[in-house]
């Protein structure tokens, strides 16, 4: 899996993910409007407005970035219906030719890690007849619980041709409360990073890096140069680009030399564009894909021109 | 929230909950053929024989357990009307007068953290109408992102009289790997305990137990002894009874003397009963809820004897 993403990184030049987290306040009027004509101000009617937001975005948007990361947190605040746009999204960004990272963060042992690998990466069964409920290409996971926690979904990940990436390092402020405890005088970060690393072993690809990627905020520059440094096999997944306040040059030490070596979100920096101070002059609430598009090849630039300085 | 449910517990003399994890393998045949008939064998049919499964058990056990805890994973495997089965069962076990405890482990940051607040212990906003997306009493979360993925449940958690349990020590074999890491001496599941009890603090109630409880695993018996004595307003969830390998005897010293301080889950003992060696004999597959009712009541001797030895 994870040679599928860097290929498609390198052709369109592009390591960035766009994440569709969508809000109803992010969403312009006529969007929803049209969605709640059809059914209700209701949660259908809020989900209708997700998804015709996320489809327009990733129409506009696919040609330049390789994949997206829809943040299902947002999708359970409409229950059911949530979910249903959820995968309708999932679907959607794959026929369009991207490559879709689930933001799920789940984490559970045994028979239930298999369950959630079952829903997410894998296929289930019913009286022999198989259904890929939510079928993501990657997924976030947290390591709390330890390795029985993540091996069950090796089996689904080599079966379906998935990756993941597993949370290390996370970008927000307490996010070191715990991460950064010292072990035998290493961070507790660092002891995940190696494990994650070793999980990988197995599933590692033609560019030398696994299936088992890491969440590494890009909020604290001179980790990521460490991770990268310790980590050598692993693909980072790294957040906290635009909104959060990390810029290019501080993720940079996130990759390799080459450039490759991790791929970088930006949520509300690129969904809400049109909403921002930068294009809100130039874009119409009708144009939010285009400001999005801009939006995107910025990001780009702005990246691409810090790892390739 | 934890006065009520500790209420219910004394009243039924039950310190226990019930885990509805169903799988298909779970169900007996004549619950799936009929859900089969009216949706045909498909995720929709799957999750319909989920659903008639729960209510059947719920309706045999709710005026002996205080609490049910469906797993959400099990529910993911069925897509989107998986997620429908799970916020009926939800609805259902509510109206029979059970305390819901949604097992989901969620962890994120800040407003994504908000986000799945108010899709599981809060209310969605749609253009001024609000509705409950999964309208949990309690849920189950991940302290891995630290004081600010959970601190944005508070908030939530007070406007609904709602509460949670943080996972501190887990049941499962590799639970350790990171939990048990020495940190300044102190394994790091204490140091999560700490922070449980101390964002509990504005919580409590008049049993002097907070709202924001610990999952506590139950196979590990000389934990929950230490963690019971560090952790004196903070309420447990313990898993591992039963098919996990743990007995009374191995939780008791998860309870104070006078018998209150945890609730013990049992899963696959309860809901699975009239397919196991013990119950098989007596009760016939159209029986399941009844031989659920009956491991129900020989759970409840068995953890009130040892606890009230």
């Amino acid at each position: 899996m994870i040679d599928r993403l860097i290929d498609r990184i390198m052709e369109l030049k592009n390591p960035t993910v766009v994440g569709l987290d969508p809000r109803l306040g992010m969403i312009p009027d006529h969007v929803k409007e049209a969605a709640y004509a059809k059914y209700g101000k209701t949660l259908e009617g809020a989900a209708e407005a997700f998804l015709q937001f996320n489809k327009a975005i990733i129409d506009a948007v696919c040609d330049l970035v390789p994949a997206v990361k829809p943040q299902i947190a947002m999708y359970e605040t409409l229950g059911a219906a949530g979910m249903q746009a959820f995968i309708e999204t999932v679907r959607y960004a794959k026929e369009k030719g991207m490559i879709v990272i689930g933001d799920i963060k789940r984490s559970d042992i045994a028979s239930t890690a298999e369950a959630y690998a079952t829903a997410h990466i894998g296929a289930t069964d019913v009286e022999g007849d198989t259904f890929s409920a939510f079928d993501e290409d990657m997924i976030t996971l947290n390591p709390y619980l330890g390795s029985d926690s993540i091996q069950p979904f090796f089996k689904t990940m080599r079966a379906f041709d998935r990756g993941m990436f597993v949370l290390c390092k996370t970008s927000n402020p307490g996010g070191g409360e715990f991460q950064d405890l010292l072990v035998d005088g290493m961070p507790l970060y660092e002891k995940v990073g190696l494990r994650i690393e070793a999980w990988g072993e197995e599933f590692r690809g033609k560019y030398g890096f696994s299936d088992v990627g890491a969440v590494v905020g890009a909020t604290y520059p001179e980790q990521g140069v460490r991770l990268r440094a310790l980590l050598p096999h692993t693909f980072f997944l790294v957040p906290g680009y635009g909104a959060q306040g990390a810029t290019a040059r501080d993720l940079a030490g996130c990759f390799n030399a080459d450039g490759i070596g991790a791929i970088v979100n930006s949520s509300r920096g690129i969904i809400g564009a049109w909403q921002s101070a930068k294009y809100k002059e130039r874009f119409t609430p009708e144009e939010f894909a285009l400001a999005s598009r801009a939006a995107v090849i910025d990001m780009q630039k702005d990246l691409w021109g810090a790892l390739h300085a």
